[in-house]
């Protein structure tokens, strides 16, 4: 990192104070930028601790976790709060790029100086998704706002990930039996801390709830029993239920000492997420030019087995 | 590497040829678990060069894709075909594990001595999807099944990556707008060789694949137009259409060189998953133990950044 960097990355983290957001902008693009400038900004941003309340909202595609996500916007703001989110769902209309009839648009709120939504590109970086999520709320902390709403979709292991590395990690399911045998299978019983139907108004929507309740009553006592909600998010119904129970859980958190235990944890999957990072920029390194493509192509040939050519390839990193 | 490990693994691929189904489980097992294990199974398996086609089968979860790839395998078998299957989707119930309800079972095929279907346990392991997929691939490969179908969601970058990396990309939809609108979102256009409108029998199929065929229209020619077909995989109508224009697009991949230029990226692909995870496993080295606690105590606290403390961890391997 040079010292130019290093300065640069501290002038915009002390304009964050002023409500600056291209500051902020720009700071977000050096956290996800890794290497240099992702040292700079955490640099910059040391030695401020994370406060903010960080809200995992996930579930399958389809479900309406990014018509909750606006909908819980609004209901926080109601409350007096600064509202940061980011999308790393790539089947949302936030993060996906407006192609065609998106009828959500998290833009709704962007004339609202006390709400900032970004979407992330995930696209290619292996770990880079677990790896820079933490470092945007980082950002958007330092920027004032509390909570930052995370909004992935419950599929890969990594966005679920993600997604339970919060304080508090919604589960949203819509009506009918699939749904929450998927939300099981994904793993998504296990992380929720609050769960959510939405579509409430469609049929089925009790026998969901029952569904849930009786799965989650089998997984044993976690010192907090998750409460499964109801919401039609498309017109707002029950959403100011959802944002009590974040609160609600939060203070459970504080109570149970078990918000240290979390923040420890996220720490702990950061420091990983950045030594894995840098692993893998030395991979990208040791996987490009022409070196590696005269191993390529004997492998190809048969004339080297992968793990002698990967062991060779490591080797001459050294 | 031990020389017990190495000749166990040469044993068991010798066993392959008498169809041996335990020795062909073992030996993805070994080759699941990284390190020495997969190493002595690459080891015995060089120098044979992959001959089978892989076939990817990618889509949004609910789209259908492990019916019509329970209907392929049928399919592929009526043409004489040995069949190998791989399940990479985490929502799959044949990789998800059945919890309730589950409706089609690939287990139908398990008496069949030239089916073999594999579900890959893909928790928690960053890059694992992408690195072991290859090698399961080889195993199935070098024990004769061919084709190898390879069943992954279509959300993750990493599950469209592993689907891309087929010889032949399916990419199942289902009818409905939005369902296009989330294909091209996450990807899936742009990596698919056979687009598939499964649940033919609802409403608003003809206007899904006109959608679809404008949109691939537009994508720009590539040699090859992407045919869009209409299946309900449910009743197996459309199936054998499916199996047919994915020997058809082989054919068209060796008439153009093209198969020749996608084993190579493959093989360049697998080789940095190799890479990838020698060096992730040195990152789980460095963020385990008494040393990683404290470091994550001392970041917690605020006394050192986190890029620092990153820094002086991966110094410390050295």
């Amino acid at each position: 990192m040079t010292a130019t960097a290093a300065a640069s990355a501290a002038a915009l983290v002390a304009r964050l104070a002023d409500g600056d957001r291209a500051a902020l902008a720009r700071l977000l693009t050096l956290a996800e930028a890794g290497g240099a400038d992702t040292q700079s900004v955490l640099t910059a941003l040391h030695p401020q601790v994370p406060s903010a309340t960080v809200v995992g909202i996930t579930g399958a595609p389809g479900a309406g976790k990014s018509t909750l996500t606006n909908r819980l916007i609004a209901a926080f703001r109601a409350r007096g709060a600064r509202v940061g989110v980011l999308a790393v769902d790539p089947s949302s209309p936030f993060s996906g790029g407006a192609i065609l009839g998106d009828r959500v648009r998290m833009q709704d709120h962007e004339p609202d100086p006390d709400v900032y939504v970004r979407s992330m590109a995930t696209r290619g970086q292996l770990g880079g998704l677990a790896g820079a999520t933490p470092r945007f709320v980082r950002v958007l902390d330092a920027a004032g706002f509390d909570p930052v709403l995370v909004e992935t979709v419950g599929v890969g292991q990594s966005e679920v990930a993600v997604a339970a590395a919060a304080d508090t990690t919604v589960v949203v399911v819509t009506p009918g039996w699939g749904d929450s045998v998927q939300a099981s299978k994904a793993g998504l019983l296990e992380v929720g801390d609050v769960f959510v139907v939405n579509k409430a108004d469609r049929a089925a929507t009790a026998a969901t709830v029952r569904d849930l309740e009786a799965m989650l009553a089998t997984a044993g006592p976690r010192g907090w029993s998750p409460p499964v909600l109801t919401t039609v998010a498309t017109d707002g119904t029950g959403v100011a239920e959802v944002a009590a129970c974040i609160e609600a859980h939060r203070v459970h958190l504080v109570a149970s000492d078990a918000l240290e235990e979390r923040r420890e944890r996220r720490v702990r999957d950061e420091l990983r997420g950045l030594v894995l990072e840098a692993l893998a920029q030395q991979a990208d390194e040791v996987c490009t030019g022409s070196a590696f493509d005269s191993v390529v192509a004997r492998v190809a040939a048969g004339s080297v087995d992968l793990y002698t050519a990967s062991s060779d390839l490591l080797a001459s990193e050294r």
